[in-house]
């Protein structure tokens, strides 16, 4: 199965067009990109730094004569593009996105699938807080796991195709249902990352603790989770209200356990704080063996230069 | 002022007391380094790699004749240990402690400081994730915050020689009052710790998604959650219940801001969701100018080989 396409068409061109366009060249997996994103300057960015080989006027003009098409944009507008590209597929071309929810964009997207194009729902599960067509880069994909939630009755080819298209990005490939897949993710990325907002938002607004305190002793811990709250806020906006259910659940869950651990550190109840706090490092063995995140303390960050 | 002393000893040889023997070396700051910790094990370790020069067999014997002492232990037993060394500690001598709790502390620790001893409370706002004899490092204090939280009355020259001490070990020193110390470091480290764990074990504890599921799904921000989760069950444990009030204030805060987010979802209310993720940003670049962080995407996982 080849994992090449003549011609590759990328809708939005932010960070994860940008890294499937540095991605697919590395891998030499396209003959021709063609690149369209809804502002005149994301478009003159992508051309001036070469991220596409063609930019195009509107979406429709990208998508024509294109063996794939990758819609990379926000969750909320994802239907809407499709609406407008769908009459310009070509017959036998792959239709993909990289939505991270899947069960809505499935939703808003499959009504504007012509007849004999393919439609096959990805998301790559590997993301950073920076955004925009110079973020992009060709290792983002290595090493990380790509969802595939195609709807039954999927063209097998199709899939086989693009399943080998990601693999040559670097990516691991699986399949996974489209509402397990939101479940899954509300768990390892929506809720993390409202949580994160949210305590940024608290240290942000308490008056007794000035900005300065809270950016010169970030190293204790919360920096983390400003680079998480760093993200775009139009993507996660589109991601919380199109994810709803099973965050909402994740965070009912979530504050249940906080209150728990609330009541232990009131009532001065330290063995359920320390079995708490055991109970959980396996988790972090795990990721470390499976290569999802380094070992080195802090990331690497404050380690005698090699 | 001299930043030297001729003879420190540590209690307890984990992490923090392992990166001051090292920075204090590098910065030819000690004479001799004697150390001692509770358990035979680390005490033999420390040994073995040549942590210190001299392992004591007891605490007491390990401060006498220091003219710097530092308390690296768990807030827990600051006092207990205090008790145990008082009666030995050298006139003259500076008494320090590097817990992350500082009112507490200095209630448990103050009592067993003999006449002619100063006690100068320190924290010094940097760690990692891992812990023991092995795993501490030079840099780790370099360009990070230590906060020294001296009693009124504290003798200005123990606190001066202190501060050129920890300036040596790499760090910026700065003076704080213990109570908002403890204020402080509940936003920026103790309420993001427990946070990350009650995330971590709630992925934990769900039984529809699968360990595996959430380890190979991590990359998307629930990673960086399990690296804070994965910090000491001790430690943590003994500075929650010792920063009760704060901790138990700010998780309130939490609680608060977060349930407005979750209305906002619920009820599909965009706006409010894209202004808070907005506002937050501006914390973020405060760090990164301040030093206090990376802006490689991904704290620079998943870059391209230089
Ligand atoms: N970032 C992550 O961590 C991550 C990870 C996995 C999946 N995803 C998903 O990937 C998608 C893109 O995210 P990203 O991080 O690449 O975002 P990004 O860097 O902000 O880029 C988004 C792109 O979409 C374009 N766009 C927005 N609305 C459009 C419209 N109506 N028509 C055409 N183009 C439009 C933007 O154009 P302008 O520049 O002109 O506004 C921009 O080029 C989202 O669905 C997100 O959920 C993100
Ligand atoms: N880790 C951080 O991020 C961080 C940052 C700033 C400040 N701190 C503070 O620094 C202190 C030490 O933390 P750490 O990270 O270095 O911990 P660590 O790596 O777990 O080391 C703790 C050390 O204390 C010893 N110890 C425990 N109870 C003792 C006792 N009753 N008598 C004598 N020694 C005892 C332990 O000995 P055994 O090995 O024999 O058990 C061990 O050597 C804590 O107060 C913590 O709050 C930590």
């Amino acid at each position: 199965m080849t994992a090449r396409f003549e011609r590759i068409a990328l809708i939005g061109l932010g960070l994860i067009a940008g890294s499937i366009a540095h991605a697919a060249r590395r891998g030499d997996l396209v003959g021709t990109l063609v690149g369209y994103a809804r502002s005149e300057a994301t478009r003159a960015k992508a051309a001036e730094i070469g991220l596409v080989d063609e930019v195009a006027a509107t979406a429709a003009e990208a998508v024509k004569e294109a063996d794939l098409v990758i819609l990379c944009v926000p969750v909320g507008v994802m239907g809407a593009v499709a609406a407008e590209i769908g009459p310009h597929l070509k017959p036998g071309a792959i239709l993909s996105d990289v939505g991270s929810v899947k069960q809505t964009v499935i939703d808003a997207v499959a009504p504007h699938v012509p007849d004999g194009v393919h439609f096959v729902p990805s998301h790559p599960v590997a993301g950073t807080e920076h955004s925009g067509p110079e973020s992009g880069f060709a290792t983002l994909y290595d090493g990380r796991f790509t969802l595939l939630t195609p709807p039954e009755g999927t063209d097998q080819a199709a899939v086989d195709h693009l399943a080998a298209f990601w693999r040559g990005l670097g990516a691991n490939v699986e399949e996974m249902e489209p509402a397990h897949h939101d479940l899954v993710l509300a768990v390892t990325s929506h809720a993390p990352h409202l949580i994160a907002y949210t305590m940024v938002g608290v240290a942000d607004d308490l008056r007794r603790v000035t900005h300065s305190e809270v950016i010169k002793y970030s190293a204790a811990g919360f920096r983390d989770f400003t680079r998480i709250a760093a993200s775009d806020p139009t993507m996660w906006r589109d991601v919380f209200l199109n994810n709803k259910e099973a965050t909402l659940e994740i965070l009912g869950r979530f504050t249940e356990e906080l209150f728990a651990l609330q009541r232990a550190i009131r009532t001065g109840d330290g063995d359920t704080l320390h079995a708490y706090f055991t109970r959980t490092r396996a988790i972090r063995r795990g990721i470390i063996e499976a290569g999802q995140d380094t070992d080195a303390p802090n990331f690497g960050r404050g380690l005698p230069p090699k």
